[in-house]
């Protein structure tokens, strides 16, 4: 068992993945490295560590965090491109990356599929909240879904915190902008009828107001949506940390508040920080693999690995063509 | 010139918009009381203010904040409805409700009609932002539109920024997943080029990290993401409020800093706070109506009686009507 690592994706790579793989090994997990193999060893010294710690596979080209994805921009010997073949080759048996979100999902599709009966695969983020977390799915990967999509997504994210997350029997709710049956666009409400007639734990509608309440471990929606919630409300949370700063520096009295808050402060931004949460599942495709935010910190790549990690050991994609049967049985 | 204001509308109801209307009538704007009219001089004289300041026109029923929407909830003898009924016939020149949102569009659009061009009103509601506001429309009136309706939400939020609020060619950006062109779904792609054919101040896609940096006067999108981005970011104000105040309570020391930043915390949750903003415009209706949070205070609804006067006195409604002339010619 063992991670392939993209050394080349996110904004700090080779860097920050080669010191999260470093902090894997060090915690039993085997990692692969892929990448500009001159450039990963060059690290690996100077980290202090000896190069036959990891398997590295060359991978000269990097597709970029700025490149619109297309035919072109998939490169062959790219290092995702090359992570996802030893994964399909069964050299590793998941696939870990910092890089392009969109790259690594169309990538995804291309070579290791989707799991039967999925149409389309959705990323999953977790996120906190007033009780620990939420997930939210599709957080980006679709712009439209039927209500089947919708659905399926449900049931994927219901299995992923199930058997990765440990949590027990997940509550379900269907991102709206009302909570009655009948608001919305025809997706969702078909979406509802789905959810109410299946044995998942359903709530409901849940508003934009309520995502961060807790009382749901799940909200569905499509990409877009999920997209528009994950964005704005990253950006809102910026926006009051800059208002914040500002007013701090405005007094001497103010200052001293807040250096008396310092450890306050800094305890709201570690809870939500998106860092610490590692990563997200490209969940429904035929194989694990965790997409992280370009911008991560080592310990966030370390957590992805460390979630994909005991995703395998955890059977996960078993578990999905289990609950796939289940449902649609 | 006089508003006509729903005594009845809100979840303070009568006691908040009768003090706004003794507040706006103080300042100089006329305003008539609709509602239940015992009730009304019972405040009136509560307030110690004689019941000949306003004209009160009785209506018995309320629409009341959890009724669905239908032929039968919109009755006739309802505060807002007799609103409506009071600017169609002239009697009063705008109107103004805390009450049911999704009641005042219904009415609006039943008694009023939308302005000739125009298919779909919309709603725009004022948001903060790091360098003043940012005007996001559809706030939540239809839940999918059209390139067509995307792009009519523009002309109208721009004359509104301009005519009402004194923006001088206010920058416009269209809520999207990512800032190239070919991002998004058709509609946004196809009001994409829209805006880029016209003469509107159209700096592109903006993406929901983006909103609240303040380069944008005026946010398109339609109703549902328009909602979801209004609700998550006031859920995830919210929840950073109550974090804060967890970790307030936590230790003495913690609780030393708050109260020298309490002038801090206050100022940024006035400068957040949707009630100063005091109330969203429906634009598109031929008139204007201005509806406020059910929740609001009586700042909240004072506003936005000033802003419904302010409307009439730039002739607002003729402004639009050039401004689709203009646009559509």
């Amino acid at each position: 068992m063992v991670i392939a690592l993209d050394a080349m994706g996110g904004d700090f790579a080779p860097l920050v993945p080669i010191k999260a793989a470093i902090k894997a090994k060090q915690s039993g997990v085997d990692v692969i490295l892929v990448g500009n193999e001159k450039s990963i060893t060059k690290h690996l010294l100077k980290e202090g560590v000896s190069t036959t710690m990891f398997k590295v596979v060359n991978a000269d080209e990097v597709i970029s965090m700025q490149e619109v994805i297309g035919a072109k921009t998939l490169k062959k010997n790219s290092s995702l491109r090359v992570c996802y073949e030893l994964k399909k080759k069964g050299a590793a048996s998941a696939v870990v990356s910092a890089g392009h979100s969109g790259a690594m999902l169309a990538l995804g599709k291309m070579i290791l599929k989707t799991i039967n009966l999925i149409d389309r695969p959705c990323i999953g983020a977790l996120m906190p909240s007033k009780k620990g977390h939420v997930l939210l799915a599709d957080a980006g990967a679709n712009i439209d879904c039927s209500a089947d999509n919708l659905f399926q997504f449900g049931i994927l994210a219901k299995i992923y915190l199930e058997c990765v997350h440990n949590v027990n029997d997940p509550k379900l709710g269907l991102l709206n902008i009302g909570k009655e049956k009948s608001k919305g666009p025809a997706a969702i409400r078909d979406a509802y009828s789905l959810f109410e007639k299946s044995d998942i734990n359903f709530l409901g509608n849940i508003e934009g107001k309520e995502f961060f309440l807790g009382d749901h471990d799940i909200v569905i929606c499509d990409g877009f949506a999920g997209n528009i919630l994950l964005k704005s409300t990253q950006g809102a949370e910026a926006f009051i940390s800059y208002l914040v700063k500002e007013q701090i520096g405005k007094s001497w009295l103010n200052k001293l508040g807040a250096l008396l808050l310092s450890g306050m402060f800094k305890g709201i931004k570690d809870h939500t920080n998106y860092a610490k949460y590692g990563g997200a599942p490209l969940l429904g495709l035929n194989g694990v693999a965790m997409v992280c935010h370009g911008n991560s910190n080592v310990e966030a790549i370390f957590s992805a690995i460390k979630i994909a990690d005991w995703s395998i050991k955890n059977d996960f994609i078993k578990r999905i063509i289990e609950g796939l049967d289940f449902h649609y049985k």
